[in-house]
């Protein structure tokens, strides 16, 4: 605590605080005793720092906790979710008796927090991720919105563990949030043994304030403590100013209950019928139950993002060399222009993805991440709960540092936009770590992801304000080398959707590709032709969904022989997205070819890793040919 | 710098290490022009802490660079490739003339390092992940070998903002490293601007500090004080007695070269052919540049783990209730028992997985890594690096968060095995956020792995011993749910492989499922059969490399009809690898179903989950009546 003095709490407040956090207790013990499973004592531990939040510290309307003005809190230690619920339903934010539904495959009140749940702002439960989300919510307040709002966001000890959160505390004190206040609940526990730092609370304390943070320990148990803690925060006085604040709680795992209290061997269990009675006869009087409340409270979640004026189209050339990565960061510039609410986060490679674009025409909307992959994307998660459309942009390969926050991104129905660059081996001579080899792998499989693949500089511009309309998480994979334009600039690319680049009433084979092997592919396309060869080449720039029905007809037309081509591993990408739509709709394939990079590549230049890992256009010629 | 004093470098090391950092930035600079691509001004920043590491703190033989007793060194800013390659050249390792095959497809000096190069433990370049490797390579010197080696970790001021960096120094500091040595050349200068502290080194310093670090700050141009510095390391006196060590080093990004140093705009740049001269003007004569060295140097990579005698079978009756997990856990302490170079790492999760078998009966070979997964799995390539065999848990959906360390792993050519609890929707109640839905996808796309997943106690067992066995990344997948032992105790299971469960001379459809979801379609099965409908039902628990052919002759003799099911996303799990495998084995499919996984799950009992996103027994039962 600062030498700031403060003024004391009234024992009138401290006692309706203490009440609250008996009530807190005594809902997170019976709900999870009622639903058989979930995490009673990391609740325990936390009641007293959520009764303060919550019925002190916090400002928000509980018929509207979700409107602009409303203060925020995150639960970054997920599994405390029946300790947040009993805070909102004694807010007042949804009945007291909805909690008996806690885990119910009917209610919203999930075993981790959701964004159905009002109130809720990101899906928590994969540890470490909500103090970013917290300083995506607390910089659009700051930055953009020039809001007074304050974000509040509860960690646990043991996910202080995850670099995730040290990323969100040089981001949050690089862009100066004195407007997020972190509490840490040190019950020194973990899942299934004590935590690296057991009870020092000092340890956690000192890498805060070397990391730029005003930094308190205090005893998380002791109410006026954590108001006056909590009453500093709020003030920004004297050393807190301009930076944010957390608040370092050494607390008990089971806190109020003589035989859970810093007892190990009890995370994540639920007291049984018998042992429940015993607990609540420690913590006193008990308020009568009611009949389960069976209504939903679920809050609308997964609406599209900012709507737009429609853009120009490009102003690009057919035959210019471009590169797909150049168009997109051009695109993002033009879309900014007219959607005020597209902003971005970089991770330091502006230059080489091209979203340095958007920071020449709109400084303001660009946040510099630095190289936190992590960060940028629960950040952007935070933006894009506060009604922002975030486009979070590194190399392809990069983006696999992040997959876990995409994942749980999707679970929040948020409409964060994620660019990759550098894809495949056309990247060349920098090698196999900076080759994104299994981004389309990794984002078909997010729930509800649009995965998008452009090869030339038209197709990246549309697709990039596709996205940017597009509900959910949307991905798109631009590359290094130029590329010449293939599409007029009035083109219009639907999604799902795809390209017929060539064809002909006696195609005996079809060529999908995207990307740089589309080029290839044409290339192939002439070599065959000069054979006597017809073959269809179709641009599969919409990986994700993919028009199975569209496809299947193509492929009928083309004798059921298919060569697909990705500068991608052969696992999850374009070629399997092809023939599980081919197999479900019925298509039955006369020959098939999947190329792709298999192994782990090496560096060299682009043309030379094309050929040698088999997607060139000698070896699509070869494929087709072989099919027949 | 601690108290202690040192002793002064003698004129005539300084000068000689001056000579070498000199030769240093003259390799780095001419071999980038000569490739026409990589990163010359981050090697000029480090040039001088690389020459004296390598030719004053370094103990190596230079013929023998990968012997057990030699100091090991780990580029963690992979781009400064070329300064290593320099380094190592200088040291004798390999011939200066190899230098001029930079870059090239046909030599092991690729853009970013590779265990190709000799000396090389693990592949760099993706930031942030070298000091867990460094702290595993100490980890297994000071605690599995009781080696005197030394490790030393470079590190950038840019990949500092990198949560794996933290979560590797905590770990470090827990473990009482006092082998590793970290360098941080704080340059200030990121790929697209000022790094986030620019040269404020005590910034680094302070954070460092407090995570349990002796930590220093230096000159990293001034050559006697980087001679203390690493003498202090090494001597291990005063206060850095069981505690890592860093040096930060305040440093110029492009020193020496007046036009370079500290000027941005230059990452990734080579010098132009013209611009050369006058850069190598300014560091002194230059030695004469021989012919290229066109022989190769590259080390043997990817071979097997350790081998061990084989196991008996376990002892798992017929229909017992075991959980794959559990006997995982239980296979890895029998595993142990034979193979003296297994080990573990976990991540706060060995009661769920199980990895708790082994703790208890080798405790001495098992390693708490706290919730940091990021650094579980570079630790794991820094033990396997070793000669260990690392066997790395947590909860499925969590292995997202190391998905970039698991693909570099895979450029390391590392043997590092990880297994998944927890898969599916089946975990019920937790919800979303901890079921592992995308894990098949996510390690199908890893080159050369192994994807497994057991569907009872016996295939568990035995799968893990293959693991163990098997070169390269390999992943288990297990499942929350007790289930049923289906395979009598010395069954055998071939890697690729698959079983037939349920066949007859008339089956018309296939049904191909694993784990959970394996034991709904033996439930369908009964139901066809009952119905008059033969189907074949195939355990596939080799999800990658799938055995192409022997499916196919599978499906041919059930009509060209399949039905696939996997508690997984529809995307890159086993569906797709079956339609994948099929179809290029020319298998013409007659009709086909996909059941998977789809949208965003929910909170309930395993069975309301199984059946309301469509893989339970009925839906699997009405997919192989709808075929027909």
């Amino acid at each position: 605590m600062a030498a700031m003095p403060q003024p004391a709490a009234t024992s009138a407040t401290v006692e309706f605080l203490r009440q609250k956090a008996r009530l807190l207790r005594i809902h997170s013990l019976v709900t999870t005793t009622r639903a058989g499973s979930g995490h009673p004592t990391t609740c325990l531990s936390a009641a007293d720092l959520v009764s303060v939040v919550f019925f002190h510290a916090m400002r928000f309307d509980p018929t509207r906790p979700d409107a602009p003005d409303a203060d925020r809190f995150v639960l970054s230690k997920g599994h405390g979710a029946p300790l947040l619920y009993a805070a909102l339903a004694e807010a007042g934010v949804f009945p007291v008796d909805r909690l008996a539904t806690l885990r119910q495959f009917s209610s919203e009140l999930e075993g981790h927090p959701t964004p159905l749940v009002p109130g809720v702002d990101a899906a928590t439960g994969s540890l470490g991720q909500g103090l970013s989300v917290g300083a995506g919510l607390a910089l659009a307040a700051k930055r953009l919105e020039k809001s007074t709002i304050r974000v509040y966001v509860l960690l646990g000890d043991g996910e202080m563990a995850e670099g995730n959160v040290w990323e969100a505390a040089a981001f949050a004190a690089h862009y100066g949030l004195d407007n997020l206040t972190a509490i840490v609940d040190v019950n020194g526990l973990g899942q299934s043994e004590r935590t690296m730092y057991g009870h020092d609370v000092e340890a956690h304390r000192r890498r805060f304030e070397a990391a730029g943070w005003d930094a308190v320990s205090i005893d998380g148990h002791d109410i006026p403590a954590i108001v006056r803690a909590l009453d500093h925060a709020r003030a920004l006085e004297g050393p807190a100013r301009g930076r944010p604040q957390v608040i370092v709680a050494r607390t008990e795992k089971g806190h109020g209950v003589s035989f859970l209290a810093d007892k190990e061997g009890w995370h994540g269990k639920p007291l049984s019928k018998d042992d429940l009675p015993r607990a609540l006869a420690e913590l006193g009087p008990v308020p009568p139950v009611g009949e389960p409340d069976s209504r939903s409270y679920a809050r609308r979640v997964g609406t599209a993002p900012a709507t737009f004026p429609p853009l120009p189209p490009p102003e690009y050339a057919l035959g210019q060399q471009v590169a797909t990565r150049e168009a997109y960061g051009r695109a993002l510039a033009r879309l900014a222009a007219v959607n005020p609410r597209l902003v971005a986060v970089d991770g330091d490679v502006k230059n080489s993805t091209f979203a340095e674009y958007l920071e020449k025409a709109h400084a303001d909307r660009f946040f510099q991440g630095y190289i936190a992959e992590q960060n940028m994307v629960s950040v952007g998660v935070g933006l894009a709960a506060r009604g922002y459309t975030p486009f979070l942009a590194s190399f392809a390969c990069f983006l696999t540092r992040a997959y876990d926050q995409v994942r749980m991104a999707a679970i929040s129905r948020s409409h964060i936009k994620l660019c990759g660059s550098h894809c495949g081996v056309s990247i060349g001579e920098d090698g196999p770590s900076q080759m994104g080899l299994e981004d389309l792998a990794m984002f078909r499989a997010i729930p509800g992801a649009t995965v998008l693949y452009p090869s030339d500089a038209v197709s990246a511009d549309r697709l990039t304000e596709a996205l940017a309309r597009l509900p959910g998480i949307g991905y798109v994979r631009t590359t290094r080398p130029k590329t010449p334009v293939l599409y007029s600039a009035d083109e219009k690319f639907s999604v799902p959707g795809f390209k017929v680049l060539r064809e002909g009433p006696h195609d005996r084979v079809a060529i999908i590709a995207a990307g740089i092997t589309l080029h290839e592919a044409l290339k192939a396309h002439s070599e065959l032709a000069a054979q006597g060869l017809a073959a269809r080449v179709i641009d599969l720039y919409c990986v994700k969904p993919v028009d199975a029905e569209g496809l299947a007809s193509q492929l009928r037309a083309a004798g059921g022989r298919v060569v697909t081509v990705e500068d991608h591993f052969a696992e999850g990408g374009l070629g399997e997205a092809v023939f599980a739509a081919l197999a479900t709709q019925g298509v039955s394939l006369t020959a098939a070819r999947r190329l792709a990079v298999s192994g782990v590549p090496h560096s060299g230049t682009p043309e030379e890793l094309l050929d040698a890992f088999g997607i060139s256009a000698r070896h699509i010629a070869a494929a087709a040919r072989a099919l027949l």
